[in-house]
């Protein structure tokens, strides 16, 4: 958060992210807050643990996709929706338009995990591969769109997918309104744009921090050098953060988010390993990252209200990262 | 349940468990009850899940043993509790002796999973290990009991224990108050008396169900032969369920309980798979009897409403058995 910055016009307001809210109501789950004794033991803090990995197709991103689809006129719907993913936020987006009754065409890059690939199709998208880049997805969904007429839903360069996901903030400052610190991982910067919006709206005394890989860190080399910096290569277990910010959720990075670190490959895969078995839940690398952050020393939080988004649980089952090593 | 059998006046009542569910509520978690899309689909059942996974300690034991140690006279009290376990109720009592300030002596059998060992030493509980048999666990804690004077909690011959574990039936019925079916495994029978005495008074429609593995079919045995026959061996992954029924127990699966089914290994294995899968939490073995018994076919649950209990979530992360065969 760069101090004394004007805030911009064009970011997210709450009143977006609570309109949000109530157009996805049907759609979403509230989802529980997990604590557990023996991490604050370990961390020194009070953890909330915000479990999106337990949200309807296991994660937040049925929060921005519904919102999303939602939103178009019903004289455009009926010619469906298109959107590239590595997973999540092509399954929300299958799921909003089969709640909706409209196509939803899928592009999905090369080496997506196969559960994620499998959820997508039992949803009804009809699945487009292509190769693992930034460019080869956008010129797919494209290509869709022109052929279909199909409305593009970006995965977070779109602000009612940022609006949605801010919804999961209005839920866990409802259920821990005094947190010091909320947490989230950063891949195309959607959810801590619309998170980010809600903490400094509702509770402006709590920092928001994103949390990064350190292989593929594109925020915060941007967040550093005050210019958006594409992110070129991604090397990081954490599939669903190998993704640019866009000028839009990087405004709202530097105008709102207080402070990006970045963590290491066995920091993320520990912390995977430590949150399966305190929480019992399945959350999936990405959604390690923050606590990641916290393990590696790379925040203090000794002493405080931590809320931490669990953005996913879609973990590949077959290839538990700990076990080659076990 | 045998038909046109007096119910005994020795049974749990629904009053004890409702005053149950008071003493205990500022220790035990009001635990959501998960739903999936997915596996409505495969099994044409509408499943509503609680998660007693997600349970303070990952397991349902808590509520029992909370119970019971909150209900020791003060003037005994300070001398403690003991009790024998293969993990979660260990758990549970050195849980509740802390809250209650006092000492609790656990009797856990030599193989008991890494994960649940450490926890009991976390809470502050005293390990002696003894010979994986019941009577070897039994000679050890009247041992321990006789050298201190604290008070025995047995794992589910206890009233106070069966009346707490019954609390899971309160909370799941007010979610979901019409279901057809509800189900849980059977091990020793604490848990299933409780929640049986609760269904069949606040919901008299629907039937109980008891699922166990067909390498520890002692309650089927005992069922069908209307007399207590004790498990002289175990051959089942799920290690909550190694141990036999007692009297009491088994006078209640004979009023209460409509049916038990048995599962192969292999469908406990599969269960646990895909229970991972599609609700992402982690439950253990032992907790995924009752959905193996739904997917192996010994239900008829199509269009039915099925409550199943998710017990525990203590899995052993470091062997999980479906990975040696991926």
């Amino acid at each position: 958060m760069r101090e004394g910055r004007p805030v911009s016009s064009n970011l997210l307001t709450l009143a977006e992210i609570e309109a949000a809210r109530e157009r996805i109501a049907a759609y979403v789950k509230r989802t529980p807050v997990l604590t557990s004794d023996g991490l604050d033991a370990v961390t020194g803090a009070r953890l909330y643990f915000k479990c999106e990995c337990l949200q309807h197709l296991g994660a937040f991103k049925v929060r921005g996709a519904t919102n999303a689809v939602f939103q178009i006129p019903d004289a455009d719907a009926a010619r469906g929706v298109v959107t590239h993913s590595s997973g999540n936020h092509g399954a929300a987006v299958a799921g909003a338009a089969a709640h909706r009754g409209i196509p939803a065409y899928i592009v999905m890059p090369e080496g997506t995990l196969r559960p994620k690939l499998a959820q997508v199709a039992r949803l009804g998208g009809q699945i487009t591969t292509c190769a693992p880049t930034q460019a080869a997805r956008e010129a797919a969904a494209a290509r869709i769109a022109a052929q279909t007429g199909a409305a593009f839903i970006h995965p977070y360069d779109d602000r009612r997918v940022m609006a949605g996901q801010g919804t999961v903030g209005l839920e866990l400052l409802e259920e821990a309104p005094e947190l010091d610190l909320v947490l989230a991982p950063i891949g195309g910067g959607g959810l801590i744009s619309g998170l980010s919006t809600v903490v400094k709206a509702v509770r402006p005394a709590a920092r928001v921090v994103g949390a990064e890989p350190a292989g593929a860190d594109d925020a915060a080399r941007s967040l550093a050098a005050h210019e958006l910096i594409p992110l070129t290569e991604a090397h990081t277990i954490a599939d669903g953060l190998r993704t640019s910010l866009s000028a839009d959720t990087f405004a709202h990075i530097e105008a709102r988010v207080d402070q990006i670190v970045t963590v290491s490959e066995a920091a993320i895969v520990a912390a995977m390993r430590v949150l399966w078995e305190a929480l019992r839940v399945t959350v999936e690398p990405s959604a390690c990252v923050p606590y990641a952050a916290i393990a590696e020393g790379k925040l203090d939080v000794r002493g405080k209200s931590v809320g931490v988004v669990l953005t996913g649980g879609n973990a590949d089952l077959d290839k538990l990262p700990w076990f080659s090593a076990a």
